[in-house]
C-alpha cells in the first residue's frame, strides 16, 4: 500500500555528508533531537539533552541507559492465565552525568538568552559539537562551545569538555557540575510501544557521596537487583575555587565552582563520568573502586588523549563499513546515521544485545526482538563480524531461560526463546503479538546461519551455535505435528507471523517456510560433523524426523491465486477497506481494536513476502512477484521493519523504482521522523534494513552456502555506490554504476565470488 | 469425556428433602456452608456466616451484596490496546450487619466452646435456622438458637431473630450488635475465575452514626459513585440497658446490651437490617430517610409478620415452581436447591441482572455473562415470566451502552454487549475469551425469542424485545460478511465461540447457527409487523439483506466426519492428548498456557453440541448423534455449563443413561461441589440447566412457535416426575412415570400441546 499518506516530515537536521548538523532551537523538535544527538558505545548510551537541562515547559524526555541491565517489575494482568509473562524488564535508566549549568550574575544560562545555537552531531569521531553565544539581562555576552562523547575504547565513560568565553567583559562566572538521579522519566499516553522510564521507578539508591571536584551514587536495580555506581570527576584550571556544594540531597549531588573569565581568553572545563554495573551479590566496595580508578585512568590520561582514541576507533570503522552513494546527499546522510546508530547501540560484551531502539530512548523499554536476529545480525556479520558473534553469544547464554520457558510452555524438550526480553525470561504481557510469535526461534536460527556462512566461524558453531540451533530445532518437533487428516504433512497451529495485525493462526507460511529452512541447515550441518550430534545428544531417529518434517513442511499455497498464502485462513478474511481509512486512521493498532485488525487481509509488514527475501533462491522471482503483488497493497506499513524488506523484494523482481521508493523511506525513516516517535528512540531494524536494501536489493549480494553473490541493478538516481564487506576473514570493497561492478580485495586471501552468476576470482591488489 | 476423575466430594450437608441441614462443624467447610446457605432476595444477599463471625483462623469470605450496584476501578494491563475494557466493576460488598456477639462472664460465645451445633436452611420459608448449645469454661450453659431471613417482600430488609436460653444458671450476658464495614474480603491466589471482594476497597465512608439501638452508615462506590445506606435497629425486651457504645471506629459500629435471663426461660432479640442504594449524584438526606421509614416499617410489622410474609412468598413461589423427583432423595434436595437458589439471585427491578455466581460469593466479581440469557431466562420464562422479563429489561437499559461499545469496535450500526458487565461496559480483561464472544448477542436474542414464545408477551416485543433484537441484528451484518471466496456465503470471522478452549476462530458454528436463528426469528416478526419496522428504522433492503445472511450463513460441515465442524480450522488440530493428562491437570486452564490450549481439539464446554441443543428440531437427532459422539470425548468439562447441555443431548439422541449420568453431575454441583470452588459461589448456571437437563431432556418439553412440545424418556431411576410450567399466561403441572405423562391445566384457557407429537386439548380440570 504505497499510497498511504505520510505526514510529511520537515528535516530537522540539516544535510552534510558525515555530520548531522542542527541549526536551529525549536522547542517542538527538542525531544526528537534528543533522540538523533544521542551518543553510545553499546554499553552506555546519553540522549542529546542541553547540559542544562530541556527549557522549561518544553516536552523532553532526558535518559542515560546501560545496555543489558535491566529493573524489574511484576505485569499486572486484569485477567491472568497460566504461565503468562511474569515480569517486565526496563532498561536500566541511570543517573544523568551531562549536567553542567553555568550562571552570570545570578542569571542562568540557557537557551532563553541565546543569540545563536548550533550543535552537531560529528559521525566521523562520534563527538556531539555545541556552540553558542548566550546575553545577560545587562548586555554580558558569554560564548559556550562544548564537545561531548561517550568513549569507544573505555565502555564506561561518559566526556565532556566546556570552553566559556567571555565575549564583551570579564569577571565571574558560576559553574555548577551534577550526577542527577532524581529526574523525571516519560511517557506518553496510550501508546503502547512508548515504556514509562522514570529513573525513581528503576532505581534504589544505596550510598551517595561528594568527592573532591566530583561525586559518586551507588545504586541497586529493583527487581534484577544488580548494582550500579556512577561517580564523576570535575577538571577545572588549577586555583578554581569549589564552592560549599549547594545541594546534596537524595539522588542529587552538585559540585559548584567560581570561574574567573577574562575577556576574549577561552576557559576550558572537563567532565569525566563513569557508569558501572554489576550483578546481584556482587562486591560492591569492589565494583566502586573499580569505578573509581576507570575515572582515575581517564583522567589521567585527558581529554586529548580521551579525543584521540575516539577517534581512532571511529576511523577503523567507517574503513571497514563506510557506505557512499553518490549524487544523495541526504541519502548518504541517513545510511551514515543508520551505521552510526547501530555501532553506538549494538552491545559489544556478549552479555547485552541490541534493543529495539538501541541506547537512544525508553521505547518499547528497550527490550532484545527479533529485530537483533533477523536485520541487525546479518548486517554486522558482514561489516563487524565479531560484534555479530557477541550478539549470538548473548543469546547463548540466556538458552537455560530459554529451555525453563519452554517448559512453562509444556514443551517437554527444546527451548523457547522469549519474544521480547532484556534479562532472558519473556517479558511480553500480550501473547498473541508475544509469546505466540514462536518464529523467534526461527530467526535465532536464521541469524547463526547467515553468521555462520559469511564468516566460516566454525569456533563459534561448535561452542555455541550449533547447540542453540538444536535446541531450538526440538522446539519445533514439539509445537508441530504430522496432521493425519492431510496426509501426514507437517503443520504448526496457532502462532504468530511476523505480521502483528493477524494473530494466533494455523500453518503461517513465514514461520513454516523458516522452520523448513531452520531445519534443513541444522540437519546439514549435523550430517557433515556427526561429532557434533552426539556431542548434543541428536539420535539419528531425531535428526531423521527433522529431516521428514522439513521435507514434509506445509507451505500454504493457494493455487487459485497462484500465491502463498500468509496462514490457512488468511485469503477466506474480508479485505481491509483502505479507501475508507483516512490517514489519521494510522497505524491502525492505534485506532481499531486488534479483534478488527484481525478479522481482515490487512498487513502491519512484510510476512509472506519477508519469507521469501530471507528464502532467497529457494522461491522463484515469478513466485515472489506474485506474492508481493498480491500482498504489498495490503500492507500498511505501520511496522518500521516493513519498508527496507519491500524495497529488497522489489529489487529482486525488477522494480527497482518502487525499490528506491520504499529504501527512500527507510533511509533516512528517523531523521525524517517518518514514524512520528522516533522522539522515543531511533528504529534499529529499520535502519539496519535500509543497508540491506542497498546490499541485498540494489547490489545483489547474497551470502550463500557456495560462496559469496553480487548481482547489482542499481537505481538511475544512484550515481554510484560503494560499500564494504568482511566475508569469511577478508575486507572487500566493492563499488557499482548503472554499468558496471567493481570488487576490490583489501585484506586477506583470494576470493572466488559469483557476479551475475559467473565465478571471478579476486586477489589483493587484483580489483575487478 | 466423561471418564475424567471428578475427585469425590463429600456431601458436607444431610440429605432431605426441602431443608438443607447442617449437622457437623468442621472449619475445612466453613467457607463452603457460607455459600451453600446463603440467603437472597434477588437485590440484597448474604452469606452464610455465623453471627459471631469466623472462627479465628479458618478460611472464610464474609459478603453481603447488592445486586445491580457495584465498584468500578481501571483495568490494568501490561500492553495495552485500543478498545480494550478500561474498566472492571464489582458487585457491591455492603456492611455486614448479621453480627451479633454474645458473652458470659467476659467469656465470647463462639463455636469453640459449643457442646452441639446445628444449622438448617429451610427452602420453604427462605430462613435459616441455628441451633447449639454452648459452655463457658465454668459450667454454664447457654443455649442459642437463631433464625435469619432476607425478605422477599421487602427488598432492602435483613432479619435476625436470636433467642438465648441458659439451661443451668440465671444471670446477666452481654449481647452486642454491630455493623460491620470494615472487614475483609477474600482473595484466592492464582485462580483467574475468582475476583478480589475487599470491601474497603469498593466503599468510601461518608457518614457514620450510633442510633437509639442501631446505627447508620452511607458510603459511596468507588469508580460508579452510587451512594449506599445501611441501617439496623435492635429489638429488645422493654428496659434491656444499653452498655456505653463500647468501640466506634470508622466503618464499625457496635450497640452493647445486658440482657438478664433466667433459667430456662427463653428470651428473643431482633435485629433488622437495611440497605438500600442511589445512583451518584442523588439526594443523600432522601436515601437515609428511606431506609429509615423501611425499617421503621419493618419494625413496626415485627417479626411474626415478617416472618409470615416470608413464608408465604416462597408457598407462592414453589406452587408455580416446584419440581418433584421420586425416588431419589438427592436429586431432589439438588434440584430444588438449584431453584431456591435462582429465585434468590436473580434481580427482580428491571434494574439488575442475575451474576454467575448470584449473590452467594464474589466469584467473577459478580459479573453477568451469557449464563442469564442461554440457561437462566429460558427457565424463568417457563417458571417465572415477570421475573425473565425483568432480566430482559435489564438488558434493554443498557442498549445505550451496547451501542456505543458497537461504536467502540468500529462497527458503524447496531449494538454490541459486553461479555461481562454489571453497569453496562465491556469488563473483560482478556479479550480472546471476553469481547471476542460475540456470541452474546445471538445469546440474548435468543433469550427474547425465548421468553416471547413462552409468554405471547406482545407487548414486551413492542416496548423493549424487538429493539434489542433489530439493534443486536444489525450488528451481525456489520461483523460477517458474503464471502465472494465461497460463493457469496455468510462469514463471522474472528470470533470465540462457547468453548474457550479454543479461541479467535473463523466461522465458529455454534456463533453462526445462532445468528441464523436470530436473523430468521427477527425477519419472521418484521414481516409479521411492520410497523415494528417502520418504527425501528429497518428499510426494506435491510430486511432483505438480514434474510439473506440467514438463508446463505455458513454451517461449517466435514463431508468425510459427517459432522458439523467447530470452526474452519478446529478439526485440522492435533487432538489432545488425554491419555497423558493426570487428573491433578484439570482443569486445563490453571495448567497449560492459552496458546498450547488452543493448539489442540479440546473443548471446556459444549459448542457445537450446545448449538444443536439450542436449535432444537432443525438439527435432525442423526446429525446430533454424529455431532455428540464426536465432540463429547474431547470435552473437559471444565466448564460448570457443560454437563447439563450434555445430559440433555444424550438425552435428544437417545441414550438415557449417560444423560442421567450428566444430570447427576449438574444437579448436585454446588452441594457437592463437583468443581471445588463452590466456596467463592454457586454456579447458577449450572443451577437452571439441570432444570433445562429434567424438562427438556427427560420430559422433551419444547416451547416451538407453533406450541408447547412433551416427549418424555424417563430414566429408570426416577420412579416419577412432576413438574409447573408457565406457558402463555396459563400453569400448568406435568407428571411423568416411565410408562406415561400426565398434563393437568391448573390455571388459564383450554390449550392444545403436542405429546410425543400428536395433539392434545387440556381445558381447566380436565386431566391428560
Amino acid at each position: 500500500m504505497t499510497t498511504q499518506a505520510q505526514p510529511p516530515s520537515e528535516t530537522v537536521l540539516a544535510l552534510a555528508a558525515w555530520q548531522l548538523p542542527d541549526n536551529d532551537y525549536r522547542p517542538a523538535d527538542y525531544m526528537l533531537k534528543e533522540t538523533l544527538l544521542s551518543l553510545g558505545n553499546g554499553y552506555l548510551g546519553t540522549r542529546g539533552s542541553f547540559e542544562e537541562g530541556a527549557p522549561a515547559g518544553v516536552p523532553h524526555c532526558e535518559g542515560t541507559y546501560l545496555n543489558g541491565v535491566y529493573s524489574s517489575e511484576p505485569i499486572v494482568y486484569g485477567e491472568s492465565a497460566y504461565a503468562f509473562a511474569k515480569h517486565n524488564h526496563k532498561m536500566l535508566q541511570v543517573a544523568n552525568g551531562k549536567v553542567l549549568c553555568v550562571s552570570v550574575d545570578q542569571q542562568s544560562v540557557n537557551i532563553g538568552g541565546a543569540l545563536s545555537h548550533q550543535r552537531q552531531l560529528d559521525m566521523q569521531s562520534g563527538v556531539l559539537h555545541r556552540n553558542w553565544i548566550w546575553q545577560s539581562q545587562s548586555g554580558k555576552q558569554l560564548q559556550l562551545q562544548s564537545r561531548r562523547f561517550i568513549s569507544q575504547q573505555r565502555p564506561q565513560l561518559l566526556v565532556i569538555e566546556l570552553t566559556l568565553t567571555a565575549l564583551n567583559f570579564s569577571g565571574p562566572v558560576t559553574l555548577s557540575s551534577a550526577l542527577d538521579a532524581a529526574y523525571a522519566g516519560y511517557h506518553k499516553a496510550d501508546d503502547p510501544r512508548v515504556g514509562v522510564m522514570s529513573i525513581a521507578d528503576s532505581l534504589s539508591l544505596r550510598q551517595q557521596a561528594l568527592l573532591p571536584q566530583g561525586g559518586q551514587m551507588l545504586h541497586q536495580a529493583k527487581g534484577s537487583d544488580s548494582w550500579v555506581v556512577a561517580c564523576w570527576q570535575d577538571q577545572l584550571p588549577a586555583a578554581t575555587p569549589s564552592l560549599p556544594p549547594a545541594i546534596t540531597a537524595d539522588n542529587y549531588l552538585q559540585q559548584e565552582y567560581q570561574l574567573h573569565l577574562e575577556q576574549g581568553k577561552p576557559l576550558s572545563v572537563h567532565k569525566l563520568v563513569v557508569y558501572q554495573h554489576a550483578a546481584a551479590g556482587a562486591d560492591t566496595a569492589q565494583l566502586c573502586q573499580q569505578a573509581q580508578q576507570t575515572l582515575q585512568d581517564a583522567a589521567t590520561a585527558g581529554f586529548n588523549t580521551l579525543l584521540t582514541e575516539q577517534q581512532q576507533w571511529w576511523q577503523q570503522f567507517w574503513q571497514g563499513a563506510d557506505l557512499e552513494i553518490a549524487g544523495d546527499l541526504a541519502l548518504q546522510q541517513g545510511i551514515r546515521f543508520n551505521l552510526f546508530s547501530l555501532a553506538q547501540s549494538a552491545g559489544r560484551n556478549g552479555q547485552s544485545n541490541i534493543a529495539a531502539k538501541g541506547l537512544t530512548g525508553p521505547g518499547y523499554d528497550g527490550h532484545y526482538f527479533w529485530d537483533t536476529e533477523v536485520y541487525v545480525i546479518p548486517v554486522m556479520s558482514l561489516l563487524q563480524p565479531g560484534l555479530a558473534r557477541q550478539l549470538l553469544a548473548h543469546r547463548y547464554s540466556q538458552l537455560p531461560a530459554a529451555r525453563a520457558r519452554a517448559r512453562q510452555m509444556s514443551h517437554q524438550r527444546g527451548a523457547l526463546y522469549p519474544w521480547r526480553t532484556i534479562g532472558g525470561e519473556e517479558c511480553s504481557a500480550y501473547f498473541p503479538a508475544g509469546t505466540a510469535q514462536y518464529h523467534i526461534n526461527a530467526a535465532i536460527a536464521y541469524a547463526i546461519r547467515s553468521y555462520y556462512l559469511a564468516s566460516g566461524d566454525r569456533d563459534f558453531m561448535a561452542s555455541m551455535g550449533m547447540e542453540m540451533l538444536v535446541e531450538t530445532s526440538r522446539l519445533w518437533l514439539e509445537l508441530g505435528f504430522f496432521n493425519p487428516r492431510a496426509g501426514g504433512r507437517f503443520e504448526i497451529h496457532q502462532v504468530t507471523g511476523p505480521d502483528e495485525y493477524t494473530a494466533i493462526v494455523n500453518n503461517n507460511y513465514y514461520t513454516n517456510a523458516m522452520v523448513k529452512l531452520q531445519l534443513s541447515f541444522c540437519c546439514e550441518l549435523l550430517t557433515a560433523e556427526p561429532t557434533w550430534a552426539n556431542r548434543l545428544g541428536v539420535s539419528s531417529e531425531e535428526l531423521a524426523k527433522w529431516q521428514q518434517a522439513a521435507s514434509q513442511m506445509y507451505l500454504p499455497y493457494d493455487s487459485e491465486l497462484q500465491i502463498h498464502a500468509q496462514d490457512d485462513s488468511f485469503l477466506q478474511k474480508q479485505r481491509w477497506d483502505f479507501a475508507n481509512t483516512p490517514a489519521e486512521k494510522y497505524p491502525l493498532l492505534l485506532h481499531f481494536h486488534p479483534l478488527v485488525i484481525y478479522r481482515h487481509q490487512v498487513l502491519k509488514q512484510a510476512d509472506t513476502v519477508l519469507a521469501n527475501v530471507l528464502l532467497d533462491d529457494q522461491i522463484s522471482p515469478a513466485q515472489k512477484a506474485r506474492d508481493l503483488a498480491y500482498y504489498e497493497p495490503l500492507t500498511t506499513h505501520d511496522s518500521s521493519l516493513s519498508a527496507c524488506i519491500h524495497s529488497i523484494a522489489f529489487a529482486e523482481t525488477g522494480d527497482i523504482t518502487r525499490a528506491q521508493h520504499f529504501f527512500g523511506d527507510s533511509a533516512r525513516m528517523d531523521l525524517d521522523n517518518h514514524h512520528g516517535n522516533t522522539e522515543v528512540g531511533v528504529h534499529i531494524a529499520c535502519m539496519a534494513g535500509s543497508w540491506l536494501s542497498l546490499v541485498q536489493g540494489f547490489a545483489g549480494v547474497r551470502v550463500r552456502a557456495d560462496g559469496l553473490y553480487l548481482a547489482p541493478k542499481l537505481p538511475p538516481q544512484l550515481g554510484q555506490l560503494r560499500f564494504h564487506l568482511q566475508y569469511q576473514q577478508r575486507l572487500l570493497r566493492i563499488t557499482v554504476t548503472a554499468t558496471e561492478a567493481r570488487c576490490e580485495l583489501l585484506r586477506g586471501e583470494p576470493l572466488t565470488l559469483y557476479l551475475h552468476g559467473k565465478p571471478v576470482t579476486l586477489t589483493t591488489g587484483a580489483h575487478l
